[in-house]
């Protein structure tokens, strides 16, 4: 009996192989519908091919959200694991499927490690893909306690942060923190797109600001098509509110227009609530954006003054928690935002300039 | 006379103030409805107090964009200047009333630098805030050529790069361009947000995208009130549009929550013209991210990795042309994606490897 079986040798299932490397759950099977996926896992140093028989403490199925419920039941029906879950990153309609028909729903305990690349297959596997990234563990109240502690294990064995939540619960989470934000980006790129041949919107007078507001919508269209058919139950409301907004602003708008009393007010509310909204965001380990400082540099634009920066802020002692750089278009030159905590902004301040960091 | 006077001390008109300091027109005389801001600019270093007579080459209003047409209409009245120009982030309100009642519309350039902070006033102002950002000159064909030469001359003195465009293809692109991913960010962010008392949604499982995609929500309120009550004819059929995308879309979900067969292709076409409109943004001079190679770093957090990081892709002779941090909830440890020049990529991947730096 081997201590994991990964079904599945995609990005994320030999990711999960090689995490369990070094581990006390070292003794991995791998399998996958494609024999070439497992040689690569397997010559990757994954772990061993599966022969379609051996039996394994924990049964992982990294297969597309359609398939696992399917490849898990089966395998359970051939008695295959002891305990099994998946990594679908929509949970609720592989949980009714595994009630509806696993022979015991109580071993069968849904995951869903946050983590991924913009790259998939075995190759693009890594075995710190999963490194202080939550992973949902998401438990109904029948499953058995056991099986929930493997699941759990499994997620601390790969170095994520193991967050408890029930499948309803989750895809209603994501559906709002990832699928919707992913929406709104592709749909304000789509504006940017020409609608038939020729050239696009100019964009030369473009900042970082629509940048970042639309780098989601470089994602994969295979793949996230699976994701929010996935869960479009929980999304189609979601993106129905959200374009509701926007239709009110709209018409908010044409009142600015026309002079509208109300118009000016009705925009500062607007602006408002999305105050309210990113301030529920954490920046980092649960904190809030007003715990940190912004300290901003110009930066030449040659290879290691970005470097330099970061070890004078070292030398003033100062730990930078986040990089930001703004490019400029046309000039060789930016203007480098580090984000520290608040606390150590002033000493950031003065040590760059004293190092005759030209700060803005 | 002086060189340039400038009406209205705040962030803007003080940072142009401070970058003519060391150049050709270095006698700047200042001006501000507000006397303290005058001493704050005068303190600073940014020019001298104008006496209220005084004449100047070229005058520059940097106040509201509700006020600008108004300041200089009455300044050209007791012909203060030689030429006027204003820095007002929307254009054609202001040239319509500029056209309609200045005595000599010819004489008068409207501009339009790309640079802000989130912070104002004349204590935020800093010399380079135009270092290599863009500078819309607004020229209409009756302008007076010197008049549209003394608006370019200050925008490459201020080191920005001027772009001739016409106030109303200013209005349309910046609509477009950051106007909409102002309200896209805001309504999106809005979702977030609790209606009434009580906190917000969880927000454990959110990841960077959410994170990127809401950034701009944190703006002023104020401005942004300003901002998009006058560009509010451009912008309400772009918003309407993007609510009407996303209309759609939500329709297209709820026919794949009833499986209806053509809703998966919908949503792969919705996803691609997303991809399609990304793939207009330049990252950065003009270039495409197709460009542009990822190297990503896994790092442990503490002081100065980062910095060793950055020393180590220069000594493999790479410049790195942007830097994103992934931060993970509740662990110490990131994921530090570096942006290069595609054709040194390999290398630096090699050089970092080499260093014992772990790539995903």
């Amino acid at each position: 009996m081997s201590d994991v079986l990964v079904v599945g040798c995609g990005l994320l299932g030999t990711s999960v192989a090689l995490a369990l490397r070094d581990s006390p759950w070292a003794d991995v099977t791998l399998a996958d519908a494609d024999p070439a996926h497992v040689a690569t896992a397997v010559s990757r140093g994954a772990g061993r091919r599966w022969d379609g028989e051996e039996r394994a403490l924990l049964v992982v199925a990294a297969v597309p959200p359609g398939r696992a419920a399917d490849v898990l039941i089966g395998l359970q029906r051939r008695d295959v694991g002891l305990t099994y879950t998946h990594v679908s990153s929509v949970q609720s309609h592989v949980q009714a499927e595994i009630e509806a028909q696993s022979p015991d729903p109580s071993r069968v305990v849904g995951g869903h490690p946050l983590a991924g690349r913009e790259v998939s297959g075995p190759d693009a596997a890594v075995a710190d893909l999963f490194v202080g990234r939550p992973w949902a563990v998401c438990a109904t109240p029948g499953a058995a306690p056991d099986a929930v502690d493997a699941v759990r294990l499994l997620a601390t064995t790969c170095a994520a942060v193991p967050v408890d939540i029930d499948p309803d619960a989750h895809d209603r989470a994501v559906a709002l923190l990832s699928h919707l934000p992913q929406v709104a980006a592709s749909a304000l790129a789509a504006q940017l797109a020409p609608p038939g041949p020729g050239p696009g919107a100019p964009t030369v007078l473009a900042g970082p600001g629509l940048a970042d507001t639309t780098r989601l919508a470089a994602a994969d269209p295979g793949l996230w098509t699976d994701i929010l058919a996935a869960n479009a139950e929980h999304l189609a409301p979601l993106v129905a509110g959200l374009a509701s907004t926007l239709q009110e602003l709209a018409q908010v708008l044409q009142d600015a227009v026309e002079a509208t009393p109300d118009a000016r007010p009705r925009l500062a509310a607007f602006l408002q609530r999305g105050n309210a909204g990113r301030a529920t965001i954490p920046v980092k380990r649960g904190e809030l954006a007003e715990a940190f400082g912004r300290v901003r540099v110009v930066l030449p634009d040659r290879a290691g003054e970005l470097a330099s920066l970061l070890v004078a802020a070292g030398k003033a002692g100062v730990n930078v928690e986040d990089v930001r750089v703004e490019h400029v278009p046309g000039r060789p030159t930016g203007v480098v935002e580090l984000l520290v905590e608040s606390t150590e902004a002033g000493r950031l301040r003065e040590g760059l300039q004293l190092g005759g960091w030209q700060l803005t």
